[in-house]
């Protein structure tokens, strides 16, 4: 065990699903795989299994390691494991990744068994809806009945919204970090660009890359750079590089100049090295649909009619991608329902990417409201 | 004449400098040319000439029109004008297309007489003190000792700032509009994206792309959407599109879904067909640069010690780029010094884009703080 606080080495397992599944898109995955990680033990009752949905890069690997090497702690090593505010010694905890990933489920890299080649382009548009559906396949095959919870943070956060409105029986909380009931305008503008940066891309090959050899680095590269500017705040940015110059003073030259840009270009390379473009472009599209608003001329209220869970809903004041504004218009709709809400602005200076950081405020809600969910049998 | 409220038809007129231009990158124009514009009459004390300096996209086409065409229009036609807030019936007013510049002015796409080839990646790093020397060579060339004002929104406000320490005796009111004392860590971050993209283009050709017969038109395409976005706010977009669909319903593909994905696209489109790309690394390059307190350790207030001029700072509430606080930190430096200021915080919904607006209050401004300027005399 490398800390007794975390989970330790763990290994994914894989599930494969030949009950074809319907998309919303109206197209059909005849078979899939789901790969997915589990932490602590099922209890007897099968009451204490909490659902951990990913955001826009991460995966089913939640926490512990899969080797003595630090760097590969899951992304959420922080908020769960033995004594963690997800406490792994009380719940069993499911990270799964989303159809679409690049992480082990099927996606655009894996073969389509019609073709025999990888889907690519072809790799059907999936949306909040389809994850949902398929993680409640895979708790069918795990004998969950009913979660506990279901969390997540960002695009997580949109999961976990969706299952309490379309699986009301199948989840006793909710919890949705720093999400949103819906992009802007701004945030699917910047989903956009991102997407022309891979789709113009020419080692892109309208996404069948695969049998080229090549990938679309610069153009992914040039995504998640604009990524990141909006996963941080100014504020942060700023106290952290500022104006910092790499060379002491300026060079004027076209290469680094300020430390800012070596930070981007650096976080944008490794993205690159190891990110499926297409499955980058999937979960953009995945972000810009979600809406459960919609089907109702846009009454949030009306979405949440379905929903029984209990929710926790958080936010971050420094977060300008999906703003407090934002979680307080979902608080809003669930209030209309009379459902029980506990909602939090958690004062943070780190932007949007404050879900994943380690904050003591936000970490004691988390924890105090993990305690206090029973799992002395169902409800 | 296609209005009386504009000067009408205009011609832009060009002047060569033989005398060569030492550049804050240390290197050394040996000669080249400016091109510019002029409304109304200088008049006989030569005390009511007005610079008006453009910012990323601009050009000295300020005002009037090339042809009958209402698009030819100068980019700041609503602001100058005979009756209007800059009045060409009381002030002579030039506009200045900047070094570096892809307007006529020398730049990248220049031929280098060096070697009978264009510039491209040669062409030396342009600063804001740059453009403000050469600026100051047109205004000998004119015949202007003193400027009545210098005005510019956002790099042309920074112009106006720098032309006030640079030559204190030489302008009597710099007008800054939505500019900044320097950017912050995510303005370069936005400008450094927006960069890589052009950079990184397989047509770019490390910047002498002329002689390959291609543009990096994606590039420059995803450079000007990403500086799209940042130019308007969040609520105005949310207002203008929202979620708005093209087709009225998801069509779950990969082709233009929301309005504000055509709207972006088609700026991007345009942009890319005119501008030229390495003038706009120059421009982001300059802006990165633009810090006068950086001689100073961070100074501000040390930074404006030479201004003698009296100063009209205007912010606009919903620029985020540069946003209220920043045109703060100016006032605050130029009253440091006991300097005569203005300012105002203009209500906007508009972004950035908002001094580039007709909006009523702003213009009443402009138009009130122009009409007190003395032009009996110097001072």
């Amino acid at each position: 065990m490398l800390d007794p606080t975390s989970v330790g080495l763990v290994k994914p397992q894989t599930v494969r699903f030949d009950e074809p599944l319907m998309l919303k898109c109206g197209r059909t995955l005849s078979r899939y795989e789901l790969v997915y990680e589990t932490y602590g033990e099922l209890n007897p009752a099968r009451s204490n299994a909490v659902l951990v949905c990913h955001a826009l890069s991460g995966s089913h690997h939640v926490a512990g390691y899969y080797s003595e090497d630090r760097k590969s702690a899951g992304w959420w090593e922080n908020m769960v494991g033995p004594g963690k505010p997800i406490d792994t010694r009380r719940f069993f905890v499911v990270g799964v990744n989303n159809l679409g990933g690049c992480h082990g489920s099927t996606g655009p890299a894996s073969i389509n068994p019609e073709t025999g080649k990888p889907y690519g382009a072809s790799f059907p548009i999936v949306t909040v809806e389809d994850w949902v559906a398929s993680q409640a396949r895979l708790a069918d095959y795990l004998g969950i009945e009913q979660w506990a919870a279901v969390v997540g943070g960002s695009l997580g956060g949109m999961q976990a919204l969706q299952w309490s409105i379309d699986f009301p029986t199948r989840v006793r909380h909710a919890i949705a970090i720093a999400a949103a009931p819906k992009l802007t305008a701004q945030n699917i503008a910047f989903n956009d660009v991102a997407r022309q940066a891979i789709l113009t891309d020419p080692d892109f090959h309208n996404g069948d890359f695969y049998s080229y050899g090549v990938v679309p680095r610069w153009g992914l590269r040039l995504a998640r750079m604009l990524g990141h500017i909006t996963y941080l705040s100014d504020d942060s940015m700023a106290e952290k590089f500022g104006r910092e110059l790499r060379a002491g003073d300026y060079t004027f030259g076209w290469d680094i100049e300020f430390e800012i840009e070596s930070y981007l270009r650096y976080q944008g390379d490794k993205f690159a090295s190891h990110f499926d473009a297409n499955t980058y472009l999937l979960m953009t599209k995945a972000l810009d649909y979600f809406d459960p608003a919609y089907p109702y001329g846009g009454d949030l209220s009306a979405a949440f009619r379905p929903a029984r869970a209990a929710f926790l809903v958080i936010s971050f004041t420094s977060d300008w991608r999906f703003s407090p504004g934002r979680s307080r218009d979902i608080v809003k709709a669930l209030l209309d329902n009379k459902l029980d809400v506990t909602y939090a602005e958690i004062t943070s200076a780190h932007g949007h990417d404050s879900f994943l950081m380690e904050d003591p405020h936000y970490h004691a809600l988390m924890r105090a409201y993990m305690e206090n969910i029973d799992i002395g049998g169902g409800r």
